[in-house]
């Protein structure tokens, strides 16, 4: 180990007990926390840990000129308690184990930190400790949580008959890399449109809070984070929920996907920076939204309440049918690109 | 996620499924594992989670033509588990994040992944779960184990008048990253000795069982694995037990490290490679030993029934005094390398 890691440990270290989470705790009980060589972390009586790793890695998820360091921060955290949302699981911490150049000048590392601390502690999540090493940057978060083994959602479960149901703006986070990708040639566009992009790019959520209320009110048969795309997603779910010999697939409707992305003026800006709306809406991922299968009486009834709730729409994209694949309402097949792996 | 991906995580997980761990089955109860949005896993009843994070880094920790694919797996594995021992922590699972260059062949990630499989099993470890990024060569692993609150082994808590005890033969691995840098140049050497310190480097082992059998046995009132050297690790303990307005020091057995590493030949190997064998037993990291303080009493009396159980020694190395900073027998003050942050 440098010796400068040793200085930086000392400053995490104080950093972190000095961030509360929001709410007072987190889920579960903490015994012991960073500084030692583990953290010791108790679920609450009768729940169970829900464990989740995921990473972010300059050159692959973002280029450093898209994000500022505390917006890398606080996207790792935010990407891999995604993966606890989709569980319907309360949050408990996160390990972070974060990789730094050599280079790495003092601010920009603390910029980062604090990113994930501030991004953990609106999440509801403890910093449980994590690791500090040289290398290419990257931040990998191990998300922690808990959930009555009963309760948590999985992927399988999804039946014939379900209706298709996600959160939010699908295809914005696509919209908002675009822009970046265009950075200095990008088209004039509203300015609301192209800030909503930006942000569901630059600072995704993980949907938590959403995911437990949808658990309890709508008990969602199946349910996913959107990471590879609708698409590709639902079609994880259809592939889980097809075990046990029957096959499933959807129809979707591809209207209200795409009226979806109309709103706010992001139809709009796709066009015009050459990208199919409905395309993008199906196909774009890194949205971390919720996506998820229900009974269409059950979901139907609770999404006034959860967009009111919330701020953020819950909307029907289609329904599980007992034939495999993916088609419009009107009976043609999508393919969307990279769904090449579906209905195997 | 790149179309090749999801071929690799369909044969992660069947992989996965085919990799039962050493003796049934690990610590707590698994409900849900690799192939949904997170695992679900339950610490045994009354013990708590111990959460730990460590990675390796191509360039940082390794060089590829060091270890094999099947190694790079396994000492990522190992040296995160290690902390689960530090902690005397029963193991319970990892989750595996790794990160590969785009060109990575298919043989070298399976390699990779089985080398992880097969040193989790071995040490009792479910895979949980992971990720899969494109990225520099690296793997990051989160550790997870269970442990009575009360009854994990943490840094602090020494005290003087403690012994200060170490496991098997710290400095054998910085002698096998010395053989490796001078690949080619290197001096003959015995054999034996050769292959006992790039084992040590190589494929180092988490000492669970050897830890477990400690809290049990020896009762050590702090315990760390040795990741930075016995002199910075040490360092470690005697801050987090310099807690409570008390600074504590140490006095070493110098001759005791050195004829441990003297065993075999590893001495010898040492100096023809330049190396003082007193420096880099006391200042050589990466051995993932366990370094304990402990009452001497009881600590003597367990090391002949360690050293017949595990098959390596438990060698008491020095006493925890109440004056701060490290010193031989004969008083004289030692400022091992890297040892700058201590006793400030």
């Amino acid at each position: 180990m440098a010796p400068g890691e040793f200085e930086r440990i000392r400053w995490l270290r104080a950093a972190a007990e000095g961030a509360p989470v929001r709410g007072g705790s987190p889920a579960g009980r903490l015994f012991l926390g960073i500084g030692d060589d583990a953290a010791l972390w108790s679920p609450p009586s009768g729940e169970a840990a829900v464990l989740t790793v995921d990473a972010q890695v300059e050159g692959i998820h973002f280029r450093r000129g898209w994000l500022t360091a505390g917006q890398i921060g606080a996207r790792a955290v935010a990407t891999s308690a995604s993966d606890l949302a989709a569980m319907a699981a309360r949050p408990g911490g996160v390990l972070l184990a974060m990789f730094l150049p050599p280079d790495t000048e003092e601010r920009f590392f603390r910029d980062l930190f604090r990113g994930a601390a501030n991004e953990a502690r609106r999440a509801g999540l403890a910093i449980l400790g994590g690791n500090l090493s040289a290398g290419p940057l990257a931040v990998s978060v191990t998300s922690v949580g808990s959930a009555r083994p009963e309760r948590a959602v999985g992927r399988r479960g999804a039946r014939p008959g379900d209706g298709a149901y996600v959160t939010g703006w699908p295809g914005r986070s696509r919209i908002g890399r675009a822009l970046l990708e265009a950075a200095g040639g990008e088209p004039r566009a509203s300015r609301r449109a192209r800030g909503a992009c930006l942000r569901a790019f630059r600072t995704p959520r993980a949907r938590l809070a959403e995911a437990r209320y949808l658990a309890e009110r709508v008990r969602p048969r199946s349910m996913i984070d959107v990471s590879d795309g609708v698409a590709q997603d639902l079609g994880h779910l259809l592939e889980e929920g097809s075990r046990r010999g029957r096959a499933l697939g959807a129809v979707l409707e591809l209207s209200r996907l795409a009226a979806l992305l109309e709103e706010g003026g992001c139809g709009a800006l796709a066009r015009s920076l050459g990208l199919d709306p409905s395309a993008t809406a199906l196909s774009g991922g890194e949205d971390y939204e919720l996506l998820l299968s229900a009974e269409p009486e059950i979901a139907d009834r609770a999404a006034r309440e959860f967009r009111r709730r919330f701020g953020i729409p819950l909307t029907r994209i289609g329904t599980v049918v007992p034939q495999p694949g993916l088609r419009s309402e009107d009976g043609r097949p999508i393919h969307p690109p990279g769904f090449d792996h579906f209905g195997e």
